[in-house]
Order: C-alpha cells, then sequence, then structure tokens
C-alpha cells in the first residue's frame, strides 16, 4: 500500500522520478478563494533548484512550474490543484553504469528487492528531485498560512561540527535577508563564511558532508494538534524524516531536554502586558500536550551525508557478485542548504492540515 | 478532526481517560488465523503498570485486560478485537484543586483553549494513562510479527546524563531477561544501579528527570517501509512522538550522523557466509530510502522530565490571573522504565502495519 | 484491509459479534462540548432491539448502553466517545448444528473461505446484531445535527409488495408519532395495518419477505458534500449499502427518474416568500452536483428477504458435500420495521461528518 | 475535506476542470511488474470521448493521454503513475451567459454557494469531462484484474422506458462485439435499433432522457470485500453515485427483491462437476454478506436526465432575481452510451482496490 500522500484535509499526492518526463503534485483540499501567487511559489521552488550554487549539484533545472487546475481569476475554487514541474536535465547515460550495482546506502537496493524493478536513472522515485513537487504545494500551504497570520523560518544551523548560535526570530523578514545573502542559507554571517569554506573543502574531496536545519513558526494559534497520535509534533516530526537524508527529529529542549530536571524544565505560564498568556521559557517549543500553546514552535533536522562520493566503493550487484561503483553524475557535496525551503514547505504541509483539522473540534 | 487512531491497515483506535471508567482499543485489521495469548497481552502490560517500583508512581492499577470481540477459540478470526482495561484507583479529589489553574508543562491549558472543556482530573485524556491501551494493542502485534520472525526489543539507555554503553542483541531473551532484572530497565547491570540511585535520588527532591529508550528491530525482510511519506522510519518517528513526553527521535546514525563525512557514513554491501545480504556497517540503521535492508533497525526516544514535581510553582488561572500551584497526587520521578513497553508497542505497531501494507506491493 | 471504520472527520469503528461478550463502537471526532443524553440515545436503541413485538426475532436483549468514555459533566470533551452493550441472550446451542454447514444466501461461506476460520455462533461479526453499535454512535450524531437544525426521519414505506403513499414530513413529530403507534414503523396507519397482517402470515408460513425503508432530512444546510467521490449521495448510498440486507439505494427521483425527460425531471430554482432559495420540484432529492441545495433530502433503501427461514434447505458443508440445513434459532420474518433507526443512524453518521468537512471549505 | 480521491490501497486522486488546461488523475497503489498496455487504456478513453457519434456531444476532444511517471520499460515501478488529457475544444464563449445565472438541476448553485466561487465555464469541476481521468485510471485497473482473471463488461441496459432483455455473458468479447457494434452501447442489436431512434427523436425535440447501465464481473475470486462498512456492493454502489447524474444503484435482486421471500429469494449451495462451489440461483448477485463467493457479480445503475436542455428554462441569479436561461453549449441528448465506460473503470478501481486489501487477510 503505497505511500505517496501526505495530510488528512490539505492533502497532497506527488509523482514523477529523476528522470521521467516530469514530476508534480496534486492538493486536494486547498480552502477556496484563496489568491494565488504564482510568482511566490516559483520563487520557493527557486531556492531549492539544483546548480544553484558551487556548493550543490551541478544539474541544471529551471524547476518551472505550471498550474493545471483548481485556481480560478487568480483564486483557488476548492477543486484539487495540479502542478507539474518538467525534468529538463536527465542524464540518463550518466547512470549507465548503475542498471545492476547497488549504491551504498541508496536506495537502489531496497527498491529493487521490494518491488522487483527499479527505474535505476538518477535514483528513481527515490531521488530528491522528488521534493521539487514538494515545495511547490507547501508554497500553496504558507500563502494559506500567510493570511492566517502563521509564519514559517528556518535555516542551516549546523554544517558538520560547525554550529551556528541561535538568531533571533523577531523579525522574519530580517532572518530570511540575511540568510538569502549567502549560498549555504545559514542567518549568522559568521558561521555561514566557516560553512561555505568547509563545504568547498568537502566537496574538492570528492566527498559529502551532513548538517542540520533549524525550523520556528510564529504566529499560531492555541491550539493546533490532534491528540493521541496525531500530535503537532509527531506530525511535524513524520514530515521531516519522510525527507530524503533525514535521520533525526527533535522540538523544543529535544535531546538534550531528557537531560534535564523538570524544576529546570518546566514553562511557567504568564499573562504578559497585552493580556495574552505566554510561557517564561519555552523547552516546549510552542507544543504541550502535543496541542500547540501560542508560543513559537522551533524544531530542529538533522541529515546525514548524501551517499554518492566521487570515490569508488565497494559493492555487490544484483547476483550478489562483489562489484565496484565509481561516483558519478552529478550530486551535492551537502544537503542542507536546499534542504531548507524543503523543511519549510513540509512545515507549512503540517500546520495547513492541522490548522483545517481544528475547526472540527467544537460544537 | 481527532487523531486517536493508528495504522493503515493494522489499525488500531483508543479510548478512555485516566479517572473515566475504562480505557481500551479496537485493533482492526489482525489477521485471521493468529494464536491470542492472552497472558502474553498481560504481561506487557503488567511491565507498564503504575506502582511497580518505588522509583515509579505509586498510583495502584492491575491494568487487567479482557478481550470483548474478535477472538474465537483461541485464534483471530479477522474481525475487530476489542481490549478494555478498567480504572480503579481514581483519586479524583487530589485534582480538586487543579480544576481551574493549569499545571507548567501539562496539557491543561492547551486542551481547555482547543476544546473549551477539560476533564481534570488526573489529566484527562492527556494522560499517560492511555498508553495501557496501546500496549495492549502492541502485545497483539509482537505476537502476529513472532509469527513471521521479528523480534523488538527495547531498554532504557539514559537517565539524565547517565548514559549505558552498547549491549548486543545478538541474543534477545537474554537481554530481556538482563533488562527485567533491574526495575530501571536497562539491559546494563552496572549502569542500573547507578541509574536506580540517581532516580531515588531525584524522587527525594520531589523533581523529576528525562531519560533515552533505544530500541530494537531484529529479523526484519527486506522491502518495509512505504515511500515517500511513509517511510519506515517516518513512520516509526510519528509513533514515538506521540508517546506523552518525547521530545526527540533518531534512527541509525542519528544526530551525530550529521556530523559525519559520505566516505565515514556509508554502508558497504556484502554478501555474508549465509548467501545473505548485508552491510558492514550500520549507520542507515536498518532502512534506505525508508525501506527496511535487512540489517537490525535501531532508533533512540528522547523524553523530557515529567512536568509534575512536588514544588510550589507559580502559573495561571483560566480568568488569566496568577495562581499557585502545589505538587499533589502520584507522580513518576522518570518515567523511562515504565516508557520501555511503550516503545516497543508503537514500533510493533508501526512494523505489523507495514508488514501488512508490502502485501500490496507486487503484481 | 478490514473495514469497520466509517467517517472521515466523526468517525466511528464498532466491534463485536452475535454472541461474544459485548458489542460496542469508539466515536471518534464528535466535536466538544455537546450535551449527550443517554436516555435519548438508549431510546434510539429500544427501536432497534430484537423481541419488541410479534412481528420481529423473539430473542431478548436489553440492549442497555454504557458510556465508557469522551463525556465528562455531561458534555463531550472531544475525546473518543466509547459505547459498550452487552450481549445478553445468546444461545449458542440453538448453532451447534451450523458448525459445519454453510446456511443458503447468508455469509458463513464467504467469512470461511476469505478467513479460513469463522464463528459460527448467530452468525458471529455478519449478524444484524452488530447493527445495535452503530444506532448508538448514529444516536449521538443525531445529537448533533438537531443542535444544528437538522432533522433525520425514516419509516417503512413498503413490505412485499404493499407500498405506502406518501406521507407529509411537514411535522416532524407528528410524523414520528404515528410511526411508532404501530409495530412495523409505517407512518400511513392504513398501510400499517395492511403490513402487519401480511407479515404475521409469512411468519405462520415460516418464510420471510423484503421490504423498502424511506427516509428524509430536513433542515439541511447548502453546501453538504465532497465531489467528485465523496458527493452527498454517494456517502448515504455507500452507508446504507453497508446495512445487512440492503440491495438497492435510490435518491430523489431515483431508478424511475431513469425512464424521465430533461424537461420534465429539470428542478427550477425559485426564491420564496422568505427570501430563501427553493426548487419548484425536488427530483435531485435535495442534492445536486453531490451537495446538498437546502431541500429535504430523500431517499430509498431497498431490504432482501432474511435469509434464515424455518424450512429445511440444501446446502453444503465445508468439505463440499452435500448436507441439510433446518431453520433453528431466533429469527425476523421481515427486517424492516427494526432497520428504520439504522437507516437514520446511518445517515446521522454521514450528514455529521460532511458538516464537520464542510467546515474546510473556504479561506 | 475535499473528496477527490478514491480507494484505500489502490488509489487515485483525479484533478481538472471542463475548461482548465488539462484532466488528469495520479494512480497510487497499483502492485509493481505489471505490464502497461498505453494503447488498451487510449482504446478505453475513445470510448467515453465526446463527438463520438450523433447522439453524444458534439464537443471534439482527442482525449489523448499521456503517462509522465511511474512505467519503466514498459512496466510499473510501484510508484505513483501520473496520467494527464489535455482539454482541446473548450468554448468558453458558450457559457459567458452562464457566468451569474443557476442552470436548472446543475451544481452551479451549490458549488458557489458551497465555495463562494466557481469555474462557470463547462460546468468546471462537476463536468462530466473529469470522468475521463477516471476512465484512463479504470483501465489501468482493468488491466491489473485481467491478470488475475477478472472481467468486467457493462451495456445500457435501458434508456427511457425501453428496457433491453437479458444479454448472456458467458463469452464476454462477443458480448463486447455485439456492443461495440451500435452507437448506444446495447448487446441487444434489436433494442439498440428502439433506443438510437428513440434518442434522436429526443435530441431533435431539444431535450434530454435517462436510462440505465448493467455491469457484469466474471472470475472473481472468494473473499473481496470488506465487511461491515467497506462490503463489496457498498463500495461499488459508493463508486457508481459518484459518477455525474447518477440516482440509483442496485444489485443482485435489486429493488424487486424487496417484494420477494426468502423461500424464492435463496441461493442455494452446490458443488459443481468441476468441484466448484457454486449457487444454483444468483439473487445475491455475487455477494453475500459483502463479500464476493465467486458467482458473477451483477448490478445496475439508473442515471436521470442530462440537465441541460435547449428550451428555455426560468432561474434566477446570484443576487436571486428571477432569470431566464437558453439552452448552449454542447450536450448530450442521453449519457449513457458513454457512460458504459466510466461504469466499467469505477467497477475496475473498486475490484482492484478490494483484491489488494484482501491480501491482509489471513495470517
Amino acid at each position: 500500500m503505497a505511500g505517496n500522500t501526505f495530510g488528512q484535509i490539505f492533502k497532497i499526492t506527488t509523482f514523477g522520478e529523476s528522470h521521467g518526463e516530469a514530476i508534480g503534485v496534486i492538493v486536494d483540499g486547498c480552502p477556496a478563494q484563496l489568491p494565488v501567487d504564482i510568482d511566490y511559489i516559483q520563487a520557493e521552488l527557486d531556492k531549492r533548484k539544483p546548480g544553484q550554487s558551487k556548493i550543490t549539484t551541478q544539474r541544471k533545472e529551471s524547476d518551472t512550474v505550471k498550474i493545471l487546475s483548481g485556481v480560478f481569476e487568480g483564486k483557488t475554487t476548492g477543486t484539487p490543484i495540479a502542478m507539474i514541474i518538467p525534468n529538463e536535465d536527465q542524464r540518463s547515460k550518466d547512470y549507465g553504469h548503475n542498471v545492476d550495482v547497488f549504491r551504498p546506502s541508496h536506495a537502489d537496493y531496497t527498491y529493487f528487492t521490494k518491488y522487483g524493478i527499479r527505474d535505476h536513472r538518477g535514483g528513481g522515485r527515490s531521488s530528491a528531485r522528488e521534493t521539487a513537487a514538494r515545495v511547490a504545494a507547501g508554497a500553496l500551504a504558507k500563502l494559506f498560512l500567510k493570511a492566517k497570520g502563521i509564519e514559517i523560518v528556518a535555516h542551516v544551523s549546523s554544517v558538520g561540527k560547525i554550529d551556528a548560535p541561535n538568531v533571533s526570530i523577531a523579525n522574519v523578514q530580517e532572518f530570511i535577508d540575511e540568510r538569502e545573502k549567502n549560498i549555504v542559507r545559514c542567518a549568522d554571517p559568521a558561521t555561514a563564511e566557516e560553512m561555505i569554506a568547509f563545504i568547498d573543502g568537502v566537496r574538492k574531496d570528492g566527498d559529502t558532508v551532513g548538517g542540520k536545519v533549524s525550523c520556528y513558526v510564529k504566529g499560531v494559534p492555541v491550539g493546533l494538534g490532534e491528540p493521541v497520535f496525531d500530535k503537532l509534533h509527531a506530525d511535524l516530526g513524520k514530515a521531516m524524516l519522510s525527507i530524503n537524508a533525514v535521520h533525526g527529529f527533535e522540538f523544543g529542549s529535544g535531546f538534550s531536554g531528557s537531560e534535564m530536571r523538570g524544576s529546570e524544565h518546566n514553562d511557567i505560564f504568564v499573562k504578559n502586558h497585552l493580556g495574552n498568556v505566554e510561557t517564561v521559557t519555552n523547552f516546549s517549543g510552542g507544543i504541550q500536550g502535543g496541542i500547540s500553546n501560542g508560543m513559537p514552535i522551533e524544531f530542529r533536522v538533522a541529515f546525514k551525508p548524501v551517499a554518492t562520493i566521487m570515490h569508488n566503493q565497494a559493492t555487490i550487484n544484483s547476483a550478489g557478485d562483489a562489484a565496484e561503483i565509481s561516483g558519478k553524475g552529478r550530486h551535492d557535496p551537502c544537503v542542507v542548504p536546499r534542504a531548507v525551503p524543503i523543511v519549510e514547505a513540509m512545515a507549512a504541509l503540517v500546520l495547513a492540515d492541522q490548522l483545517l483539522r481544528n475547526r472540527a473540534s467544537v460544537l
């Protein structure tokens, strides 16, 4: 039973392989009357696309999105919105050598064994190219959330062992502007420089390295999240873990919270000068009992290093015989700069879905 | 749109509040002809129940489970299996003082604001008591998995800053036996002693502390997991994050994998002496491209410290006025020993569901 | 993949067999703050229960319902509501002769072949006893709908070839009162008498006969229904066809509409004296394009004759050898009087679900 | 919560409006390794397309389908299969007069009121054009079913009050050949002539008329159907009722079965000369207890007359003021000849889904 649909109400279904004709998505359940800014959607895609800098893969795709349905005179009609992105720069011959060998730590072996067949070109459906469709859908979700006063922003907070200090999200636009000034998408300029130099070195080694993306959501109303299984942070975790190369998710105090005492960790409720409920600290990351409490949501996503490296590696073929694989094709030395819009998109999909689900909570 | 159902095929729906009549679950989609060992289910529940040791809450519940349907002459019929666990030791007057104040870092405020009403007694539906129903259902899933050669085992790997070394899972029964010899459920005896002493001290301080549970799954066939959204590790992550007090999930190399290079991180395929495909290392944690590759699955779950402490805390009431809460009732100084069977149960539910979903993969 | 859950938002899952301990249901997604009238729920169950008259089965069950969760101080909390109905009058020995023969036109053969095992006592899960759980859940849905001004009423419109004339639903309470005055639940007294006499004769023949139930929904707002697949009448059709013994569903002009011309069939829009949109005729049965248009919804459900008759019948056993079955046990000569509350309950579940789904339609 | 997805495992999501860029579908969950015959899919679409004869609408569309993903070297990969059909012959100016009036018995009023916005051109999403996407997906399902020995065939059994006699399905190909020889798709040649003459007369009157489609499924294994809510006939009923203009569904003995006695209606089990279980009669329509019993499945679908007629009709506009609508555009005098492939497609989708669901029934 395939799993290519995400969401219960704001529901997306994606399709497409790395070297197929096109990739795309149907968004069902987007509420009617939302103005659709196609330039905004394209701009989000541009942040994800390959060939954007020296520290990302050199595959050239314009990732030009086209809307085929569900929008009339610039607004959503409440009917399904199909968006399609043609593939332009497939270099399938680059993968000719891959037909019968399994690249280490890729999905070749598992897809082939599960389905008995695989599209080997460019990783087929397992390629991160598929995430372009998610970014398109997520952009639509972000437009909906903006209309409701909810903002989502993420940045690269770690590359390898290089960690950025916390950066204030008091002014979201400034945060984004600072982040977009550098090609690694870190909102702290000094750390960004260090990261870029490091990644460039890794690239020259023909190697790859992992990193972390931190994400923040502001303006969340109280009440989003559906216990006991569809808690807001559980949905966020599933969304993030479904992104290629993700190996970990934490929110609020995260893994380090497990080392703390309750007397240190509890967030005390107060009413602020505007009469709104706040907490003095926010180890809860904006979510308590699986439901948003109005404080900013904060979470972090850990990405492993991309598996394709420019070194020869030992492996096996489909008969189980020893074989060798040499790194070919075009790949990212570090995926996290391009992952920032994907993380934001997945967060937007979760928040949009939960916002709509919450409308059914009370008589 | 409430979220009290988990799973697509092996699907459970739970009900019940901390101080209500009973808690329970309906398991739909359990395949027919599975022999049901009620004693096994009860034994799993016994590992979760309160009042089991000096380092857990002193609420006394027998957590006696009863099967009401779906089993005939000792085997599942393919029809829904309802299991019910009566509540025995509700002490609702302990919560009389809670009617109108919001306990810090609990779900009181969020539930009240979301629904406009809340059952304040014992935390209502937000209480971890609800997890007993999950353990009952998970036990059934474990019986199904055992019949298919799949074993799940977890233990407490951290309490506060005390970390256990890795313990071999080569012999699962020995691991379990070692773990069950101590009340903190850590399979390393020396660390267990240290943990127990530490928790006892925390308890005397009227405080609480967090910890981590590590879980392993052996005997997984290749092919479980449904990309792109229902990847095996994404489903596991959502399952774990839905457990009370969880703030983080990681699998395989986890967060530290983000600091590694691809040349270090890649798991090389080989064929072993039995002719089966293996990987030399297992940073993938048994999952590649979201699909199991046959290697043991490994993941870790981080629990924050329980929010109820035996100290007075400042807070607000429903009118927003300042109030004070004194710690009353019966609570856990450290929840992770009782979380071990819950983690195993949720893992079993995911694996059972994915095992059945995979039957539809090929013509 | 079992199918014991109905609904997307107002979602019910039922359990229980005819001769098991109990039957019951979990209702998830009922909005919070709805006052729950347990006497109302019991009264609805009383209309369905066996042993209610000489023209229904003589099995004696009180069908006493108990709520185990989800209600606090008389109102729904937004958490799952579990309701349980113990079985009292199982006479399993009546079915001793059934262990290995397949009753004609029952589900014995199909269940046994599908699952490889079956609970033969009283028909197990395939027994109509299961519908008591639906009536309990549907009663809760009806309370929700009443709070929103929506009323559902049904009656027996045909028994065998005896058809009642149309009865006005201008005053719903009068319709119900008239219907409840007779044991066949037909709102036209003259036809009711004819039907009762006929059924009594059929009963004395040891035979059974079918019939039809007509159902009406008043006060429906415009906009319920989710094209293109979850159209309101499609959801109603599935709901009705899931009831035991149902072989047909039609709404509005139904099957006879297929014989009409567009010039006769079209419902012309007008604005009435209150300023509300109406149609001059209502061949649409209150639904256009799968969405309610504010006119009363009307549909009819056809029930085949119950398969258990008090005659000997030829059949086969599980080895395929010829066998004979003699009618034993307690059965209905005509099921439709007891089906009226089930039809209303299923309609209520569909309407409640669609009402909540519609909250997500617009920005 | 929109309803543009159908199926649980073999799951389709459609998109597209009558006058938008394109219509299409994503099929998720089609098992891997199925050979895909694109010519077969196109041939199925050709049976549905407009402009095919004098008794259907004169809109000219080639309905040329293109597969964008999920197929590699001619076989399904287990990944989502996207199929797209461009719109060619939109004549939006034909609908210019419709912007602010509600056509009687169409979906204009309900869509506009539900969403607050509607694409008026050609009926937007409510147009039957959307069914082309279903036929494409259903063709894929039919290929899967053929590989499993299951055949589906339908024909027009009634137009207005003209009913065809039963036609044997002993030889499916002959049935189809006979049906395709005439433009009304009735497998009885004499009745077909009568029907065509009648429809032509209705067309000249500028009017429309309804009809019925009868459908048969052969080669169904025992065991398909998921009680209690997803019974096979309940899923079929929902599928058929979701098709534009459908007002009724019945299977087996249908509505006339409600007039019969159990002693007449029961289907007696026997073992035939091949050793297979059969029933002497088939009033059950091949389904008992909601599960297929191996006998041919038979059902009938009733279509109301299309609402667009070439007469002036009174109506209202969005302000509620009286208005007039004159019939313009291109329309079908009788939709049922084009509905035959749609009915077959929906039946195929249900059967394919249930076939896959049944794989999870037993240990």
